[in-house]
């Protein structure tokens, strides 16, 4: 059964006359199941009952908002095929790609719950007082993270589990001690009701207060920036497209109170293969790409979209073996209409854009690999945008200085790629540098797609790719943007956190004086 | 002999034809050394040559940076008496505090050397790969801290040395890796000019490239707006008022990539006097706060400027005293006509608001006590603004719930202070969480003045304390507002930074697949 109505905290809510569905993404037919959307007085409510929450939840052990996130992955898993169902319904992606989405989801959970055991993550640290110290004596002072406040979530369209109601997003900001509440993607109403439910479900059991988690409904317009604004919301974390995030973001910066957005809007990832590689394994790269354009409909945010080369005769091999490969593979169910549209439109601009040609017919709708020369690629700036869904644009260079010139015109970007074999890496040494101050993440001959959740991912890139490229919204660190340091001078023991004791009893490594280690004061 | 001409990387620039002086403190006359502004094309230039410098710069040898700084501290004291001179005369302030800035300014830039030596706060991480993992292997994630490019600096008129042109945020941005671009305070021209020089001696005998530092003279709004305005410009620090900080925080929002500003726009820092505290201890309190209120004739950004008590007869005994004390204490010179009239404005405004009282004349410019009930306080947004200088509210409240009110109803602070005893802690203990929300430090038993440079100092709060409570600009972890995580995957070992290479040349800790150690791999 789906919930219809709107969760405010533990409570369901409809005061609204405005129903909305979402679509069957294979027929774009309405889906049965009506969400009421959410009325101002009840985001208001939503709110209330997170500030409500925030004190109890944000001081609470470490290891019980552990528990709260363990058993939120219980709940999904115990929902069973139904939520598999509905997400192949809602999205058009196949059931395989949610068995595995499903998995990362509740692995994101749980890798949280393991770093709220560990309590590392807290970054404790202690200067202890010099009380002899002259000319004046030196006081106890100690840090550590704690916690902003509510946090305002945007679910993604392309990741309806691991980057939506219970995502990554979801599972930090908990960890972190942080109340969320969502704003239901249009897109996947059904599975946002289904896991909202079963977020629900384990806050009860694991005794969260209520207000801990709300899930609302509406426009991404008109609720989402309600919710932007509002007064107690104490930052915001969205993954889409440019134009929607630098929209929350503005929003954000206006406020009375400026809050932080951390908005992941896209990227075209650049894919450098350099000579010597391409002329050795130019067939196995045009293989391995194939597949990286293509994967999940193009809809990824690290999806390859702009590759660059020297001119050559390995070059122009790979460029004809990665468009047959391309071609060749069918064109699958985009996300929504909205999506799909979007896609024809830009793409065929691109194609229409000075210097662009393909090897396929320009109006069949295919994954697709553009061509272009580096000097017609440098001066337009169309060029540089996300085309979001199967294609890539082949940028041909004349030599190495002019693959330079067009990494140096990139914007900033969540990824950049190099393929390269020993001796291009002699050759290229100057490149490496140029390419890492404009990208969150450097590869080495792999693919961008597929973005590991791990402790030392970085998921996050110079501006346009994030608002801010100092924080990952994938990996252990995704906690670190829902924090901000306390400091405590001359705190009697009884109101320090576990975190800063003397006797340090979560055995947690902290800074003494400047050293690490997890010795006792 | 102070250098008249703008300081363009290792160059003298004196292209305007505008020239400016600053001002004796004490009988505000024009200093004679006069100081050409900066026109936009020597602006530039200075961003191109901190452009050109950052790649270098920032791929140093981290021990290479720590001997610049060290060498930074080395020349400001080679300069000598001429140093302290400048500062007294162009601040008013007396000799034994600029001995006393002297040290914590040369201390700093040691402190920020002992980090770069000590490596740590790179917070390198490595996830190892496992090739034979299934479904799909999991690659090689390592991640570390990297520079963000050119900063812009606006140095402060009340500590001339300590957070100005060789300051904590020039220090932390340099430790960091970043080129810095002082914009000059008007106010301290030939102490600027001082420093700087002594800057560029450093950088020049310790080979850093041409361009790791410029200084800028000119108007702060003209001069100011166009730095953070320019695209190569990737962070600006700022110490001030509330409204030049939120002047460039909106205008660095507002650029096509915004950045990120740190502002530093001061605070009122509450202090909350509980009953059994004062009661037993009142005239040690008065003491204590009378030279809290004046240090530095009330021109710190963490001068208690709101006092909190229950009405009692302990309260009316220190008000007595404190206010008593105040009076008996000559007003000295302020730091420049500017302050000096907006603090005669804003202390008389103060004084006609509803129920503010005193007990010495209000038209007398002295160290100020004023007192209002706590109903006043909380209806009236007007007492809640700082008043630069020495000058300090106390709110009288009926009961427990109405300081709770109160506290409730305060903006983000830099400080908030509790003076408290044990029966005190108990009685109380709704508070201090409460407090704990609305600051970045919360000190017990002592007073907000006093920011001792260490690595668990927090110099930042929520919002308007600073524009991001996330960083602080005092204590080691300054050097985190100038760095963002870079994420190399599969990398080979040659083109890894030191930090992140297998054998850890630089012996420091990292997380090694989630848990700390300094082992090789």
């Amino acid at each position: 059964m789906i919930q219809s109505e709107n969760f405010i905290g533990f409570s369901k809510s409809s005061e609204s006359d405005i129903k909305i569905t979402s679509f069957n993404a294979k027929t774009h037919e309405a889906l049965p199941t009506y969400f009421f959307t959410a009325t101002e007085n009840e985001l208001n409510r939503a709110v209330s009952k997170a500030k409500s929450a925030f004190p109890v939840f944000s001081n609470l052990a470490m290891n019980k908002r552990g528990d709260f996130l363990e058993q939120i992955a219980i709940e999904i898993e115990a929902i069973g095929d139904r939520l598999i169902e509905q997400a192949v319904l809602e999205s058009g992606l196949p059931e395989a790609r949610f068995i595995g989405e499903r998995g990362r989801t509740t692995g994101q959970l749980r890798l949280f719950a393991k770093v709220l055991r560990d309590g590392n993550w807290v970054e404790a640290s202690i200067d202890t007082p010099k009380p002899d110290r002259s000319p004046l004596p030196k006081p106890d002072i100690r840090q550590v993270l704690t916690a902003i406040g509510p946090i305002a979530i945007f679910t993604a369209s392309n990741f309806p589990l691991a980057f939506s109601t219970a995502g990554g997003d979801t599972a930090s900001a908990f960890a972190a001690g942080c109340p969320v509440i969502i704003k239901a993607h249009e897109s996947h109403l059904g599975v946002n009701a289904l896991v909202s439910s079963a977020i629900v479900r384990a806050a009860k059991k694991t005794a969260m207060p209520d207000g801990v988690f709300s899930s609302l409904n509406g426009s991404g317009y008109e609720t989402g920036s309600q919710l932007v604004m509002h007064s107690e919301i104490k930052g915001v974390a969205f993954t889409g497209s440019f134009n929607g995030g630098k929209t929350l973001y503005d929003i954000a910066q206006k406020r009375k109170e400026p809050i932080p957005v951390f908005a992941e809007m896209g990227s075209i990832n650049p894919v450098i293969f350099l000579p010597s590689k391409l002329e050795n394994e130019g067939d196995q790269l045009a293989t391995m790409y194939a597949g990286s354009i293509t994967m999940g409909v193009g809809q990824f945010c690290t999806n390859p979209g702009l590759l660059i080369a020297l001119k050559s005769e390995g070059l122009e091999k790979f460029k004809t073996v990665l468009s047959d490969k391309l071609s060749a593979l069918p064109m699958h169910t985009m996300l929504n209409r909205g999506i799909e549209t979007n896609f024809q439109k830009l793409r065929s601009e691109m194609l229409k854009q000075i210097g662009v040609n393909t090897f396929s017919s320009k109006d069949k709708l295919i994954p697709t690999l553009a061509f272009v020369s580096g000097a017609d690629f440098i001066k337009n700036p169309n060029l540089h945008k996300e085309v979001f869904g199967p294609y890539s644009l082949l940028v041909e260079c004349n030599d190495k200085e002019e693959i330079m010139d067009v990494v140096n015109t990139l914007e900033g970007q969540l990824t950049g790629t190099v393929m390269a074999d020993t001796s291009d890496f002699e050759e290229y040494s100057e490149l490496f540098p140029l390419l890492q101050n404009k990208v969150g993440r450097l590869i080495y001959n792999s693919t961008p797609t597929g973005v590991e959740v791990c402790y030392s991912m970085h998921h996050g890139g110079p501006f346009p790719a994030t608002t801010d490229a100092r924080f990952t919204s994938v990996g252990a660190n995704a906690i670190k943007r829902f924090v901000r340091p306390i400091c405590f001078q001359n705190a009697p023991q009884q109101l320090l956190p576990d975190s800063l004791k003397d006797a340090n009893p979560l055995d947690i490594f902290r800074l003494v004086d400047g050293i690490l280690s997890k010795k006792e004061i």
